[in-house]
């Protein structure tokens, strides 16, 4: 396997913002660097539709001649949606044309990017309704993974991930019921952020399990994060999983939990093996001012909760919204996910309950381990594939991926993915920060002690500088 | 309809304690006491098994020989247990006997009792599978209201509260999923109290819906609820629903929702309508040190989320446990739980999943709610029914009797049940209270001043008077 690239990320937000406030560059200017970028490379299946030039042009003038709009957290920084939320007048197709609709509403976290500032440039791909963790399944053009051609993209949010590791963007909105937005940010290098259930609204979003359901970014810097989740974040009474973030980190140390070598599984990936254990061997050494300390952790109530989204009923909650349409259009569905949509079918409520009241079970064990473990450390991901590899065997590759991010939202976790170079033969690696609901803040800056990235602020203080109601739009 | 009787109610655990301690009453004595009134009565349907005399009496004297047990917290007190509970070596048959077995391990909930120093009795009647809220549901004898023959006794926990009500114990354990530990309390002008889900173990129960049921405890008094709650509760990681108790009762004002009179719901029963009413007049004068507030809450949420048990897939989780033995004898479960259990068997994941969800709108709806609102006051029933009308009508009486309690595991609260005199024509009125789960100690603060007691502990400050962790046994 010969591998190159990797990604080519662009300037960041503050870079943007600098640049924007104190340098040559401006909202337009950026906009169109943006724009060109995207039709210089054609239709790579990262962005699914992009808003007009002269619409976002327009756009950027706008915001250039508004009085005060200088002064707003995202000043004319651009950004893409996974084509599952939203956008006003914007067809939201989930990689399904024969689903596709206009909605009349933009979905509020989008909205508080608006209102921030930012610049929307477009609707990116994904695996058809959000099922796959993979990037090949979608009827518009197959995207590609950065550090090789015949290497899948990862999904559900594929383009997402693209678009910042292309470097169109320095942000996207992306999704995570099962590892969506983790695992293409792992194959991609770049970071994807799954904020604890609740910290962002999910209203506007089509759900894939709304039970589970997380909007998340991309990004490629912690610092790019916490600027965008200080504005995506806020309580919506209309959601009714929203919940208030939880406290800042506290400087003390962090206890990171690792799981016995012998638990973590590769799949036969030995490259993959040398440079998560590597990594390992670096935590330790990490430079944060309470330092760290390193105890074991068994994956295996992890597993077992994941084992359960797997092999279990919840498939059965993404017929909750898609069930009428394939009854009615079975054959506009991609074949693999009308398949995995299929075996919801057998499901019945006592499976569903026997499954809950395993899964509570398993969040109890859990809920112990958090008493003496700040952040579970793995990999994001255990191998990667090529995309003939996943065409080949869909559901078993896929599930491969999906190993160690199952569980995340089954047991409330939050969840980061942290690019971490690559293995000996150029693929790339990432390591997965998961803590207890509401641990954000500190698991966050785990993260940036991972990429070296200094972090004074905490997602509590952000918030601080942030308005808690939103500007009038 | 002539009525007669009313609760007959013995010695409390005050009572029984200070004359074990200070006066010429001993555990035997009191054990004498207790069995000479049962077998006095012969079956009326409340014991369905009692623990024979001698071993009772073994087990008196072995507590008065005991070195320290005088100083235990229910030394001697004398209690019943609902059938669908374990007590090691008595067979449990929750009202199903071919589906009964005899246990090895005794129920954490009775063990910490007995480690109390309390002196089980026996086992009582219940609604077959604890599912009903009537008491008709037994294949034993049928057990009959305090208020007259023609009553029923409510259900499902029907001979928990008999068992108090007619004086043969000061408490008797039960257990609340829809509404079975308070109906019967209501029926038989008893207290009937339902914890916030958790802080009791329900280990050595056999589930009805294992993700809603909760122990409970019938008592004449707030007080001796005080006493037994603060034995009964406790932490036990084997229950994964298990948690820690909330905060104290801090005296401040009380702020009660009342639902407006349009919305209350009385089933015809103009005379239970004259008492709540008259009752709720009462609310304002309550002495409390910190007074009490009174606002309008509406009930729409909570019978919107009753109606989503009762016309809902949640049937299905009484399949979990009891599927098998359905399959495998359907003779011998009672004619009418065999056909709601069956009921179950129509509904899928999908189902099931919908209905979580909705359940989900409707928890952060009446979360909203909590925040201007400590306590919900409503009726505990809408109207009594004579046995007569249960038999002619056993699924439309029973959902009316559920009206009022369907809806409190489900959103996660706390409820009493609190006796509150009769109607003009001589049957029981209840009031329940009910809170946001962890408030309990406000709301049993509430409970008893409605009853003119004086509570100067709070749950909490029992709690530090009882031993963390159990006694050796």
């Amino acid at each position: 396997m010969t591998l190159s690239g990797g990604p080519t990320t662009g300037p960041t937000v503050a870079e943007i913002l600098d640049s924007h406030l104190h340098g040559s560059g401006s909202p337009s200017r950026t906009a169109r660097v943006v724009l060109d970028a995207i039709e210089a490379r054609g239709d790579d299946g990262i962005w699914l539709s992009t808003v007009p030039r002269d619409e976002v042009l327009a756009a950027a003038a706008e915001l250039e001649n508004r009085p005060g709009a200088r002064d707003l957290p995202l000043y004319g920084v651009p950004f893409g949606v996974k084509d599952s939320i939203d956008v006003a007048g914007v067809p939201t197709t989930l990689s399904c044309p024969g689903y596709a609709y206009t909605p009349d509403a933009t979905a509020p976290v989008v909205q508080r990017l608006l209102d921030a500032g930012a610049l929307y440039i477009g609707k990116t791909n994904l695996d058809q309704f959000a099922t796959g963790l993979n990037g090949t399944r979608t009827p518009y053009t197959m995207p590609r993974g950065v550090y090789g051609h015949e290497m899948i993209s990862g999904g559900s949010s594929s383009g997402s991930a693209l678009a910042v590791a292309l470097g169109d963007v320095p942000f996207a909105v992306a999704t995570d019921t099962a590892g969506s937005g983790r695992v293409p940010a792992a194959l991609n290098g770049i970071i994807g952020y799954k904020p604890s259930r609740g910290l962002i609204s999910t209203v506007g979003l089509v759900p894939a399990c709304k039970s589970l359901d997380c909007i998340t970014a991309m990004t490629a810097t912690v610092d790019d994060m916490d600027r965008v989740m200080s504005v995506m974040m806020g309580r919506d009474d209309a959601d009714p999983w929203s919940r208030d973030r939880g406290p800042g980190f506290d400087g003390s140390t962090i206890t990171i939990g690792l799981p016995p070598v012998e638990e973590l599984e590769f799949f036969g990936d030995d490259a993959m093996r040398d440079a998560h254990l590597a990594f390992r061997n670096r935590l330790k050494h990490l430079g944060l001012p309470g330092g760290v300390e390193i105890v074991d952790v068994s994956l295996a109530p992890f597993l077992a909760a994941g084992e359960l989204l797997y092999s279990g009923p919840w498939v059965a909650e993404r017929l909750v919204v898609f069930g009428d349409f394939l009854a009615a259009k079975p054959d506009e569905i991609h074949p693999v996910v009308r398949d995995i949509l299929r075996s919801g079918e057998k499901y019945t409520a006592v499976h569903a309950f026997a499954a809950l009241q395993r899964l509570r079970e398993l969040k109890a064990e859990v809920g112990r381990i958090w008493l003496g473990t700040d952040v579970l450390v793995v990999p994001t991901i255990g191998r990667t594939f090529t995309v003939d590899e996943v065409l080949a065997q869909p559901i078993a590759t896929n599930t491969m991926l999906g190993h160690y991010t199952h569980f995340g939202n089954l047991l409330d976790l939050t969840g980061i993915a942290v690019p971490q170079g690559v293995t000996s033969d150029g693929r790339p690696h990432s390591a997965m920060l998961l803590g207890a609901a509401l641990t954000d803040d500190t698991v966050l800056h785990l993260a940036a002690a991972l990429l070296d990235e200094p972090r004074d602020r905490s997602m509590s203080s952000s918030a601080a500088r942030t308005p808690t109601t939103l500007p009038a739009s």
